[in-house]
């Protein structure tokens, strides 16, 4: 007989079916026990009557693994309104023990390091199971809007050379020993690629040897990245981003209905016009808002972000808002200037209910250009190299973005920490599982 | 004026357009130019007659970025069938000079190492990016493939405690200061997953710190993973990677037309039912047709796989052969035994025109199994504590492949090293552009 999954059950009532799945809670009275089986559908009851199939079940720990043969009826208290009668039952497999982790409960009462260290078991619960089908649906749509606006998906190395960014936060390897470096971003590889492809995205790791242990960093995170040839200027690439959002959110809408709702997560409208402000103006909002002086910082704090977030949403009913024209100073070095302000750059970070979601901006694209911002950086030209040479035979203005998945996924959940939406996150401490 | 690409040409033969490029090609007669553009579409050709203009594009060099405005007019002899008349040219960007690559053949004459050495101008060639667009093409359709089979996509951690498939061949690293390693692959979570998910794949790179410089090893490539529970045995994981690869190829098929075109790619049909050998029949046939004595053997020679790959296009016009039942003793801890032959194993590989494309198999999935396993192999289980867990708490049978997507692009397009399948490759010696 073939597999029927648990949300399938509704469509067969009165048909006999055979489920596989988890044992995933068992409720035992004197002549009867209701078994909860969990597969990768949901969930579904088992009604146990015959005695000895009461036997047999009794003793079985939650997760043992079970194939069952039943009868499929209403029952409208059960979950999903059926249940499974009469039902022949099969260990596939028997834990060992109790597990470390009680999954039987609407939600795990366990604090955030019990189940990030038990996180092979901690994950099986229905709730954690949903954050991460949510974040396949995100990228899916990611992708799937970048194909259509003629994008071409990359995959550019892991391992390089030289640091990317800076050489800060780097992780350093042996390579057939030589020095090597984890790159913090695929940056100078998407960049060399507008040359040949014009658009391009890759969705993969990168890399961040973050020395402070925060509730948003990681050190290994997933981060989508895009980059547009032939652009106006950081507006254009403003635009995209927009549009990759819009992908994403449409992607959780069409691909994960059921983990939306079992999470109750509201997913936020993205106005056809995502309001935008000047770094400078921000600074001014942000000091005349709050009475903290600020003018002269070049970054915007988290409280100030999280400051930001709450006006847009006050002022125009947007859970987003842009800010473009951060100040050079801290941008890296292919950063490309504003227009007739260059203490200002032409980049933007885009804020997602009061915390940075994405960095871009328009890159430098002349080779004299690249030599000048390196040499006044103190930076040498030589470790970049073949970076340089796209500039060298010609490239278009440019630019591009990067969304860090599980930062799009916390907030989308509201998770309180970005290892909440991580499967086996890795930080300062935390090597394993 | 909004841009038109060079592909689009065609649909506005006799309307006043604007196209960007950059320069490919140009040919200068007496009192006209040929200038050929290239842009993500392909190439256009531009006619030059106004005595200005032929002036303004005689001294640019190849490379240079342009904006072009001009009529179309049909001319049957251009590429395309079309081409510009009347221009105003204005250049975006100069190169600093000729690049180093001559793009304007229709092949390469450079050696590979002077083409992977100078890939930021060389990947610009129309059938260098083609090949990647293959490569873009073939993935999307896995991903597509497994969506549609129930799969999850998951991201897993590439920094790890401990080797994944074996000691040997993997990248150490400094992870604030204590020892970690890049992920050989991602076997262990995927597996982990089953217990969550069912049905799980990921694309992303493995490391591999190979130390032959052969044209079919690269230290970093990308893999494409897929693990499946609730398997009947090893010919259930066979029967899913057979849909991934024809689902590859309808990939191709669908989104690479162009490049498949261009590159003049014959696609491999996909048999209903792949010949499946075993390993013992493998190495009988091998000692029959060569003469060469194999018997004892715990692996197949490349030049074995070659004549597989003959033997079963001759025999069943197959350009796929499956072989299963590889000698346990080659095979890594977490493989299962073949049911009743257990020096054989539940494993398998896919070749592809005499090539392995693909490893898979069944895995152990009870926890007592995997403890006996370590034991065997004299492994401690101390660092694989994260990993047992999942067997510990009940996991069902299942398994999975790992498919190499430059191993397959190459087969594919007919390369003769994986390293012109891969935009930026990693080996021993080569660890820049």
């Amino acid at each position: 007989m073939s597999r029927t999954y648990t949300d399938e059950l509704r469509r067969h009532v009165g048909e006999r079916v055979e489920l596989s799945g988890w044992l995933h809670q068992q409720r035992q009275h004197s002549r009867i026990s209701f078994v909860i089986l969990r597969d990768r559908g949901g969930l579904a009851q088992i009604v146990v009557e015959e005695p000895a199939v009461v036997r047999t079940v009794a003793p079985l720990l939650p997760e043992t693994v079970l194939a069952v043969e039943g009868v499929v009826a209403d029952a409208p208290q059960a979950p999903g309104g059926v249940e499974l009668h009469d039902p022949a039952i099969t260990v596939i497999a028997e834990p060992r023990e109790h597990p470390p982790i009680e999954l039987r409960r609407p939600q795990l009462k366990e604090q955030l390091p019990t189940i990030l260290d038990n996180a092979p078991v901690a994950l099986r619960h229905p709730r954690q199971r949903a954050i991460f089908e949510v974040s396949a649906a995100a990228l899916a749509g990611y992708r799937t809007t970048l194909d259509r606006l003629g994008f071409t998906e990359i995959q550019t190395p892991k391992i390089v050379g030289g640091a990317t960014e800076s050489g800060a936060n780097v992780f350093e390897l042996d390579y057939f020993g030589r020095r090597a470096f984890l790159a913090q971003s695929p940056q100078l590889y998407k960049q060399m690629l507008v040359g040949v492809f014009e658009r391009v995205y890759e969705t993969g790791p990168v890399f961040r040897a973050e020395p402070h242990d925060t509730p948003r960093h990681l050190a290994e995170y997933v981060s989508l990245d895009a980059e547009i040839g032939f652009i106006e200027d950081h507006r254009t690439v403003m635009g995209f981003c927009r549009e990759a959002v819009v992908g994403m959110l449409e992607g959780v809408a069409g691909r994960a209905g059921t983990a939306l709702a079992q999470l109750g997560i509201h997913l936020p409208m993205v106005p056809d016009e995502i309001p935008v402000l000047h770094f400078a103006d921000a600074l001014a909002l942000i000091e005349e808002g709050t009475g903290e002086a600020v003018t002269g910082e070049l970054d915007l704090a988290p409280s100030h972000e999280r400051w930001l977030g709450e006006w847009a949403l006050r002022t125009y009913g947007s859970e987003f808002v842009f800010v473009e024209g951060y100040p050079m100073d801290k941008r890296p070095f292919y950063t490309h200037p504003e227009e007739g302000r260059p203490e200002f750059s032409a980049s933007f970070d885009l804020l997602f209910r009061g915390l940075e979601l994405v960095t871009g901006g328009q890159r430098l694209h002349r080779y004299e250009d690249y030599l000048r911002a390196l040499a006044e950086r103190g930076m040498s030209a030589a470790p970049l190299e073949g970076y340089l040479q796209a500039f060298r035979y010609g490239m278009p203005p440019h630019g591009g973005f990067a969304i860090g998945l599980e930062r799009f996924v916390s907030r989308l959940t509201g998770a309180q920490n970005i290892r909440e939406a991580t499967l086996f996150p890795r930080d300062l401490k935390r090597l394993s599982p």
